[in-house]
C-alpha cells in the first residue's frame, strides 16, 4: 500500500474530512467482486496495464458466462477468452457478441477497443504446425494495441527463408520465436538482432518431443544470451511480455 | 545483408569508384578473427550492442588467456568472463590486469568502461543462498552500464519482507528475479508490476529440487502472464535480457 | 495385536470360559468380509476412524454396487464413492439412494451421517479451474463430519485477493491449499499461518506443468516449512490427513 | 492487516492521541532487520510459533555468524542450524557456545530452551541407513520443546520388528515415517494407525532410487488415505510439521 | 548350434547316408514359416517349452487371423492372444472358436490343451483395481497348464487382510505380487516367505503415480531382496517367468 | 553464397550487361514461394538432392492443398505427403490423383517419378507391430528412387530368425533397423554387418516403454559402434539419412 | 501365525503344561536383538533360507562393527557384507578375521559355511566393465552355497562370443545376465533357454545411459517374455532370486 | 554362416579332403581369444572393417594392459584405447610406445599404420568448449585412416563464423556436427547439404541443459531430415559411423 495514500487518508481522518468507517473500509478494500467460483479483479487493468482476459481452458461455459457477465457490469472493454473449444464458444455466442479464431481457440468479446500503441511486434514461427501458437500470441498483442508482424514458416532447415528477413528482424522492437522440433529458431534469430527474443516451445513434433520438452530445453539453453522463454504453446504469454516490454515506453 | 548497403557498393563498383575484388572481398566478408580453437567475432559489440564477454566454464585458462590477448589487439574494452574459478582466475591475473568477485565466480579484465545508460534493474532474491547467481546478474548489468537495484531475502514464506517493497516493484522498469526451492517470487512479483519480469530458478535446494527443475517448472508455469524464464542459475543471461529490453530505450 | 486382550483370553480358555477352537478364531480372525474381487473391513470405521470409503475410478459398475451391498449388510451408514464417472452414477443410482455431485465426481449413498465435529477446516483454491479438486477435499470433510470453510479463486497473482483473507488465515485450525500451474499458493499460505497447511498439486495448467508435475516440486520444495503434501489432484487425501489431524483432538 | 487494530489505531490518529507519522510507522512498518545479504524476522517466532531457525546449507559461516549475532542482539532463545557441515560448526564454535550433532549435521546456539509441550512424536525410520534424517527430525522436535520417541530399524520386509510397535503406533498422536528404498513404511504404518502420518522419503539406496524418487513416489501414492508427503531428506520439515499439528492443541 | 547334431550330419554326409544339398539346408534351417509379415516359430514350443502365443496389441485382426491359421496348419494346441481388445476378438471369432475374457482382454483359441503341471502358482494382487492384469497372469498360468491360487484386494494398508493368509504364503513355490499405487505389497510379501516373488507394477493410480513408474520403482528397490520385476502390467510376463521357475522342475 | 557466381554478377554490373535493381534482386532472392501460411523451397530438390515432401501431422486439409497446388505450378514431380490420416487423405484425393497406404498413413500425388538410382537399402523391423514404421521407411525409400528391401519380423528373442539372414545383412549397403520395446535388434545388426546402421526406435511396447524412450536410449547406448539414431517412429528420417548416404555415390 | 502352533499353545495352556506369561510371552515375541541403531534378525535365516547379510553402504563401520558382534553372539555363520568400501574394511578388519574383494566390495566374516546346494548359476555379462556387479552375484552365490558358472564379456555386438556358449546356456537352471549400456544380452539370452533368466541393469557407460536407466528400460521391455528385473547394479539382489528359485528345490 | 563356405566343407568331409572333427571345428570355431575377465575378437577387424579399440573407461590399467598384449600376440596394428584417463595412460605407457592426447584423454598404442582412404570428414563444433568431444571424433578418424577437417567454433549464435563455410560444407561426403547446449548447429548444417549428417550431442552447458539432454532431443527432433544421431559426448562412435559409410565406398 503506497504511504502517501495512507498519509493522505489519515489527515482526512484527523479534520474530520474522513469518516473512520469509511477509512477502515478503504485500506482493508478488496479490489474484486466475488461470484462464488470466481473474484473478478476490478482494478486489474490499472495495475498490470492489459485489459480484461479469461482462461478459458478448464472453465465450464457457465463459469465463463457468469464472469463476462460480472465484468460487462463495471466496464464495456473488450474481454479476450484464451483456449476456448468451439462448443464453449457456441454457448458463449447465445449471450454475448464475440468474434472466435477457431485456429488459435480464441474468442473476444466485443465491446471498447483499447488505444492503438503504434508499436509493432515482430512473430516467427518455423513451421505451418506451428501456427495456431503463433496466432495465439499475435491476436492477444492486437487486442492489446500492438500491431503484430507476421513471419511464417521460417525454420531454420531452410535457412535463406529466414535470412530474407535478416533487414526486418534486426530493427524489430520486440521478437517473439515460436518454434516446436528442436526449438533452433530461438538461437539463430538470437543472435541476429539486439532485441529482446521471446521464445515460445511448441509441442509440434512425435517422438522424442515428448510433448514440447525438446523445444524447451533447446530455448532455454540458447547458446545466444537474452532469451527468455515462456511455457509450451503459450502464445497468450509471450505476447503478455511483449505488452510489458512495450508497456514501459507508453 | 543490408539492400542499401549492396546497392551503394553496386554503385559503387558501377561508376568505378570499388574495386570488384574490394566489392567480393565486402560481401563475403568474415568479420572474425580466427585463433584456431575460437573464432573471435569482432563486430559483435556493434550488432548485439553488448560488451565482450568469455563464457569461461569449459575452457582452459590457455584459452581464455589466448581469447583475451586477441581480443585486446583490436580493442582496449573491458572484457567480462563467466563463471571462472578461482584457479584459473589467478592465472588469467598473471597475464592481464582483473577485478575477481569469488561469489559470482566473474572477472573483468579492465579496460574502457562503457559509458552508464542511467537505467535502473531491480534484482529481486529470494534467499541468502541464491546470492551468487543474483551478483552475476548484477555484476553483469554494472558491467554492460546499468544500475542494479538490489533487493535480496525477500521470499515469500515471510510476505511482510517483500511487501514492504511494493512501492519499488511498482515503479521499476525491468526487474529480475531469483529464486531456489519453489520459485513462487516470480509469480508473486509478477502480480504486484506491469514491467516485464525476467525470472531466473537457482539450482538451490535439495531433494526433489533436482537441481532446480522445481523452480523451473514453477517459474514456466507462473501464474501471473508476462514472466520470461531464462536458464537455471543463469544470472548472466538474465542481465543479457534485461539489456536488450533496456538497450531498445537508447 | 494387543498383549491384555490375548492375556484375557488365555485367562478365559485356562478357567474354562473360551473354548480352544473359539480362541483360535478369535486370534487368527479375519476381521473383513470377502466378495471374491473385494476384501471390505468390517472393522476400519474403528482402527482408522473414519466412514466407508470406496474409490470408484477403476471399478466397474457391477463390482461397486456389489461392495456397497456386502457394505449395507453391516452398517447403515453413509457410503462416499469417490472418482465415480456420470455412467456409473446413474447404474449405481438404480440400486441405492445416493446424492451425487457431478463436479468432484463423488457419489455418498444415503444412510446415517456422521455426527458433527464442529471443526473447520479451511480450503483455500488459486484458481476457478482448480474447483472439482477444492470440492473432493470440501464435499468429503462434510461427509467426515467437518465443517468446510471454501476460499476460492486467491491465487497469487492478485495478491490482494488473497490478503484480505489474512485474518481468517491466520486464526484456521488446519488448512487445505489446493493450486496448479507453480503452486505459488501453499508457499505464501504457509508463511501467514502456524497452523498445518496440507498442499494439494492439481493437474490444471498444460505444457510443462506435466500433469501436474510443476505444482507438486513447488510444494516439496516450499520455503515455508511444515507443509505436507499429497497426490496431485488428490482433494479426498487431503480431507483425510485433515480428519486425521483433527481427529486426534477429539 | 487485522481490522481492530487499525480501527484502533485510527481512533489515535483522531483524538490525537497517535501522531500520523507514527501511524504511518505502524501500518507499514517492517518487521525484520536488514543486514545486508539477509532479512531477520524480529516477530516470526510470534506468527509461526518456533523458535529462531537458520538453514544453513548454502550459507557461507561468515553470513551465518552474522545472522546469529543479529539475532542475539534481540532475543537470547536457542537458535537452531540446519546443514551445518563440521567445517563450518567449527567456525561458529568460536564465536558462540554451540550443541552440534555430526550425524544429522545440526548445531544449537545455546540459549534459553523453549518450554516443554508434553506431547510425544513417534519417528519410526526403515533402516539404520535412514539415521540422520531421523536425527535431524528427533533433535528439532526436541529443539521444539516436545518429546521424540525413537523406533528405528523397522522396515517393512521384517514385518514382525514393526508389529512389536503396534499398540504404540496406535496410539500415537502424530507419527513420522521415515524410509528410503521403496518407502512402503508409510503406508504400512497408515494403516495402522489413526493418527496423522507425516511422511519422509530418504535418498538412501541406489541405482533406480535416482536419489530418492522412488520413495518419494512411493509415498505420495500411499494406498493409506491420510499421508502428507515432505520432501527428500527433509527431517527438518517433517519435524515442523508436526509442530504446527501439536500446536494447534496448545 | 549342437555340436553332437553336427557330427552326426557329418559322419551321415562322410558315409552318404545324407544328401550334401539337405545337410546344407538342415544345418542353415530357417525354422519357422514365413507369411510376409510375421514369421512364425515353428519349434518355440519345444526350445522355450510354452504354447503359442500372439502379442494382439499393435496387430491388425487381418493379421492375428492370418498367424493362427498358419500355426492351426502345423499344430492343433490351444492358442493365446494377449491384449486382444473387443472388437477385433469379434473378428477373430468368425473365423476360429475362441473364448475370450473381456477383463483381461485374452482370448484362447480352442484346441489341445497343455497336460497340467500339477503345481500352484500363488496371486496376490491389492485393490480390486489390479484385477484386469491379475486375471492376465492367471489366465496364462491356467493356459500353461499350471493351478492359479488367487488371493485379491490385499495391499498393505489394511494389513490384516493380507496377514491372514500368512500360512499359505509361507508355502507357496512361487508368487506373483501385482500393485500399483507405491507397489508396497511386492517388499512386504518378500519378506514373509522365501519363495522366488514376481513383481508386477500396475498403471492403477492418478497424479505421481505417471502411469505406474511409483509402482515400478517401488518394486525395483524393494527392501526385501529377491524380488524380480517385470514391466507395467505386464501380468502375461510375470506367468511366462513364473513357467520358467516351473518348468525347470518338470 | 558462392563467391563465383558474386563475381561475375558484379562483372556483369560493371560492364553494365546487368542492371543494378537485377542485381540486387539476384543477391537477395527469396528462392522459394510464399502463400502466406507455408514458404515453398523452389530449388530445395537442387541442394538436398530429394524430391518435394509435406510433413501432413499438423497441417489441416486445406493448407495441404494449397501446398501441393503451388508445388505443381512450377513441377510436375511426385510429391510424398507424410502421417496424412484418411480423412485428410480422401480430401487430398479429391483434388489430385493419388496413391495412399494406410498402414504408415503416406500419400503420394501422382507425377514424373525420379530415376532409379539401383540400390538397395535394407530394412530389419523386429515385429510385426512395427510394420507402419517400417513401411514409412520402404516407401519413401521407394519414392527416392531407391529399393527397399523387406526383412521384417526378425526380432531378437528368435535369434534363428535373424540368423538366417546373416548373408544378406553382411552385404548390405545401408541397414535400417527398425524396433520397439528394448531395441536390441540394432546392436546385434550392427555386430553382423560394416554397413552403416540407421536405428529407429518405435513406440511399440507398453509400461515403461514410456512412448519408445526405452527403444530411444538402448539404440543411442548401442555397444555396437557406428548406430545413427533418428526420432522414435521416424521412419520417412531414417530414409532421408540413408538417402543422403547412398546420394554421395550417385 | 500358524493356527498349528497356537493350537498347541493353548492347548499347554489349557492343561497347565504352558504359563499363560510364557504364552503371551510366545505369541508377541519379538524375534529380533535391539541395539539402539539396528533391529538384528535372529530368525532371519529360518524364515528366508539365506546366511545373514549386512548391508554396508549408508552404515558407519562402528555400526557395521557392532551389527557383527551382536550376531556372533547368537550365532558362528559366515556373515557377508556387501557394499563395503575399503577405508571400513580395513576398520571391520581389526575385530574380525575377513575375506574382502575389492572388486566387488564384498566381506565375509569368517565363521561355519553354508552346506553346498550342488547347483549351478550361470552368470553371463556383457562387458569387462560390467565385472564388479557380475562378481558380487558370484560371490554372494557361492557364500549362499551355490556354484557361480562365469560367463563373461559375451555382448551381443561380438554375436559369436554369445553363441559359443549357446549349448551351456541351453541347459542352465538359472541364468542372471549382466548388462550395462542397451543390455540388450537378456532378450537374446532370454530367447536361447527356457530357464528363468535373472536382468541386472548396470550403471556402465555415458551420456543418454543416465545412470542405467538405458539397460534397466531395455530389460524391463524385453522381447523375450519371462525376463525378472532387479535394480540396477543390483548383483546382491539378482543371486537372492536365484537363491530363492533355487531354494525351492531343496 | 556362409551356405557357400558350407557346401565347400562338406564336400572337403565327403571326399575326404577333410577331417570330421576339423569340420566341426570350423562350424562352431570361436573366433575370439579368451583371457578370462575380456574375450578379444581375433577376427573383428575382418567382419567390421576397423581397427582394435580398446574402451578404456571402466577398465582398470591392468585389464588394459592385458588385453593390449594379447592382441600384440596375433597382430602388430596400432590399437585406439579410449576414455584413458591420465593415470592410467602412465602405466599402459610403461609397457608399451603410446601417443596420449589429454583433451579428449585417447592413447594410441604404436604399430602399423591403416592405409589412408584419401577421404575427408567434416568435423564441426559449436564452441570451443566442444572440443575434447571434437578431437575424440577427428583423432579417431586419423586412426581409421580418414581425414579430418576441423572446423570449430561456428555455434548459430554468430551465425556468419557458419555461413563462411558454406562452401566446404555443401560439397562434403559426410559431416559430423558437435555441440551442446541447444544443438541447434545440426539443424543449420543439415539444411545446408545434402551430405549425411552425424549430430553429436555434448553434454557442455549447465541448469537445464541436463547433462547433454537438451541437445539430445533437439537433434533427434531436427527439422532438416537425414541426421544421424549418436551418444551424449560419443565422438568416438561418430567417426565409427562416418567410417562405415566411408567403408562402403572402398
Amino acid at each position: 500500500m503506497d504511504k502517501e495514500y495512507i498519509v493522505k487518508l489519515l489527515e482526512g481522518v484527523k479534520n474530520g474530512d474522513v469518516d473512520i468507517s469509511d477509512a477502515v473500509e478503504k485500506i482493508s478494500y478488496e479490489p474484486y467482486s466475488d461470484i462464488d467460483y470466481a473474484k473478478i479483479d476490478n482494478n486489474r487493468k490499472l495495475v498490470q496495464n492489459v485489459g480484461e482476459v479469461i482462461y478459458g481452458e478448464s472453465k465450464t461455459h457457465e463459469q465463463i458466462i457468469g464472469i463476462v457477465s460480472k465484468m460487462k457490469q463495471s466496464d464495456n472493454s473488450e474481454i479476450l477468452i484464451t483456449r476456448l473449444d468451439k462448443d464453449k464458444a457456441e454457448e458463449v455466442s447465445k449471450h454475448f457478441e464475440m468474434r472466435y479464431d477457431k485456429n488459435s481457440r480464441m474468442g473476444i468479446v466485443c465491446g471498447e477497443k483499447v488505444v492503438p500503441s503504434g508499436n509493432d511486434v515482430h512473430i516467427l514461427c518455423a513451421g505451418t504446425s506451428d501456427l495456431p501458437v503463433a496466432e495465439e500470441a499475435a491476436l492477444t498483442l492486437e487486442f492489446l494495441g500492438h500491431n503484430a508482424v507476421r513471419i511464417y514458416d521460417v525454420g531454420v532447415a531452410g535457412l535463406h527463408r529466414l535470412l530474407s528477413h535478416v533487414d526486418e528482424i534486426s530493427k524489430a522492437k520486440v521478437i517473439i520465436v515460436i518454434a516446436g522440433m528442436e526449438g533452433a529458431l530461438a538461437s539463430v534469430v538470437g543472435g541476429l538482432t539486439s532485441a529482446p527474443v521471446i521464445a515460445v516451445p511448441t509441442s509440434i513434433g512425435y517422438g522424442a518431443n515428448f510433448g514440447g520438452l525438446s523445444a524447451l530445453l533447446s530455448m532455454l539453453n540458447s547458446c545466444a544470451s537474452g532469451v527468455g522463454v515462456v511455457n509450451i504453446d503459450n502464445g497468450f504469454g509471450a505476447a503478455m511480455l511483449a505488452n510489458r516490454i512495450l508497456g514501459r515506453k507508453a
